[in-house]
């Protein structure tokens, strides 16, 4: 999972700042006040690739999404804030694919090409008369202002959230950007993990789908606020083709059209985490020394999931010994007298045993806003990074009084 | 996993109720000032079994036991706290096995006859010299006094933990006492669950074995407080035929055993989730209609174990939506449209939509000591319960800052 990142260039913008995508976020009414519908377009039709929540209680725009992307296809992506439209039934279907066919009609489209993502309360209806004159009037905000698509699609997040590099891959300068929004499952009710990427690379779909599942792997499947799954969670990427050149679909210009992917989605899923319901740091965890990559990510997970590590990550304590227990926990192939842990350069265990260490630099260490916890157990050659937050009373203060 | 508990009497008394069994606790020296070594013994030879941590770091003492206990036999468990012995390499079996060889020299037993557990800090070599001193006292004392075992054996416990029974078999009345110690996986460096059950019950090794394991799978195996597992782990249960009549291995009389076994397993295992680090209340999850009781079980421990159900437990406010969040990422079959969910006797989720509830009468049931959650999942009839505590500020708090 190593990326190579030596041509990558980081750009100011988002979602539109590839060629040929506009984007734009107004308030339709479902908040009261804040921005709460966005639109993603691309001028030309563009391959398109998604991958969506693995909660088998899924939402209606998840639904509709699964089956509208299968053509590989889409043109335009419609998103609304404050209302999740899960747990709503049939009606909740119908009104996916009113809001598909209202933008459809808005943007000159046909249905099939518009993608929809809902985020917000669960259990309750959408309020279709604001999105039957909402959608009409984002359409002409996408053509006049084109802004605050990232603003319109948070919910509890503290911050936008957005990236955009650029690549040179064989002469040609390609460009993705992307946004998101989610602070980790922490609001159930309001809750989800969404990501919009766009590209210019000329990439059909089935290399796309594929270059986007490796991507997620190392980025927003190896990030955890709270190990808590949204039934809304989405991540959508289209490419258009309007940078020209080749059609990327294997070889090293592929590889690297996926690791400028990668880059790009590692940068987002890492904002999530940052803004992880009041968490203080970015935590990096890696496992090495694995049976395999697959094992190597169990046991980065179960360190990362451990609410033990992410309370000593606050409390910036070096107890080394719960990132053992953690470990120990995965159900993992691994050899305790192999064994080494180290949290960012200092060593505090080796061969099954502990070992003296400066307590003091570990502290101050564990003090700082991003902290690398890295252990190797001894079995064979996999390895994984994965990302998490601290855990500490703002968490247990915002998630036990939610609604009132 | 229906228990029959018509014919249980619940007696004062812990390890020591049923006959021929003693025990004590005195102080030798690990800890500053509390008790922090016990003993445990039968009169006479006894069926043993013993359950273990099936985390992969295993502390020097389950090592020690998972070996001795093959042969099925014991006649006495050695018990240190303020030292879990683990994470200690070579030494620290060597350390587990002179415990139980000076045990074995005091009680005029063989050391293949002495089981150990410890309970403590991790990555530290127990202080031999105290043991070597402890261990003839608390040897003395067992003649003597006999008292204080359930206190020796303590480490962040808030209360000691015990319970005992009797219940009649064809006409022989049978004792099963117990003593545990645990507050969940807490304090990873003071961590542990530790359970001694005795019964005067007349049981061959592989029965007991059998019986240990159907009682432990509904009991200390079903309850959660925060996920993880401790390397010390140890359940162990002595059976020395004190009570006389029939070999219990098959039939009504060994079932009957198997069912009080586990209603005092059940409510040891209780009082550890009600122990768990800042608990306010005991919350039981059960999850009916799945596949089957191994998906059920997956579903229930999905629910207790999610950050966001513990917080909301915690802050009393029915949010139902994150009991359905839990369930469908267990990856488990469920049918949402036959879901449903309910808090105590009010239902607020049916056949795919919420329901309306008396939201008032919802938050007074959960402030409540003790919460029951149901969720029925429509696909078969597979069930299982588990308990947790909630979650608030005050695990933050101690585990944040567990070493200043």
């Amino acid at each position: 999972m190593t990326t190579r990142t030596r041509e990558l260039k980081w750009i100011e913008g988002h979602v539109t700042a590839a060629r040929g995508f506009l984007a734009t976020g107004i308030h339709c009414g479902i908040k009261k006040k804040k921005p709460d519908l966005a639109l993603i377009m691309s001028e030309v039709p563009a391959s398109a690739a998604g991958m969506f929540t693995t909660n088998k209680v899924k939402a209606a725009p998840v639904r509709y999404c699964e089956k509208v992307i299968e053509s590989g296809a889409a043109r335009a992506i419609v998103v609304n804030a404050g209302n999740a439209n899960a747990c709503t039934g049939a009606q909740g279907l119908r009104d996916a694919e009113e809001m598909a066919a209202i933008t459809a009609r808005e943007l000159n489209v046909t249905p099939a090409e518009v993608l929809v993502a809902s985020t917000g309360v669960i259990g309750m209806t959408l309020p279709m008369d604001k999105l039957r004159a909402g959608i009409p009037a984002a359409a002409r905000a996408l053509w006049e202002s084109g802004e605050g698509a990232e603003l319109a699609i948070m919910t509890t997040d503290a911050f936008p959230k957005t990236a955009a590099a650029r690549v040179d891959i064989d002469g040609v300068t390609i460009t993705i950007g992307g946004m998101c929004k989610g602070a980790g499952m922490i609001h159930p009710n309001m809750a989800t993990m969404l990501c919009f990427l766009t590209t210019d690379a000329h990439v059909p779909p089935d290399a796309l789908r594929q270059a986007l599942g490796r991507a997620v792997a190392v980025s927003f499947n190896s990030i955890t606020v709270d190990g808590d799954t949204s039934t809304n969670d989405t991540v959508i990427l289209l490419a258009n083709g309007r940078a020209g050149g080749q059609s990327l679909e294997s070889g090293p210009a592929y590889e690297a059209f996926i690791d400028a992917l990668t880059c790009v989605s590692q940068e987002l899923a890492k904002k999530v985490v940052r803004d992880g319901e009041g968490a203080s740091k970015l935590v990096e965890i890696t496992v090495e020394g694995a049976k395999n990559d697959e094992e190597a990510k169990r046991g980065a997970l179960s360190i990362a999931h451990s609410p033990l590590v992410k309370t000593m990550m606050y409390g910036a304590e070096p107890n080394w010994g719960r990132i053992l227990m953690a470990l120990g926990k995965a159900g993992i192939d691994m050899d305790e007298e192999k064994t080494e842990v180290y949290f960012g350069p200092i060593q505090m265990f080796k061969d099954g045993l502990p070992m003296r260490f400066d307590w003091d630099a570990a502290v101050a260490l564990m003090k700082q806003p991003d902290v690398q916890v890295r252990a190797r157990i001894g079995v064979g050659g996999g390895s994984w990074t994965v990302w998490t937050c601290d855990f500490n009373e703002e968490y247990v203060r915002i998630n036990g009084s939610y609604v009132t």
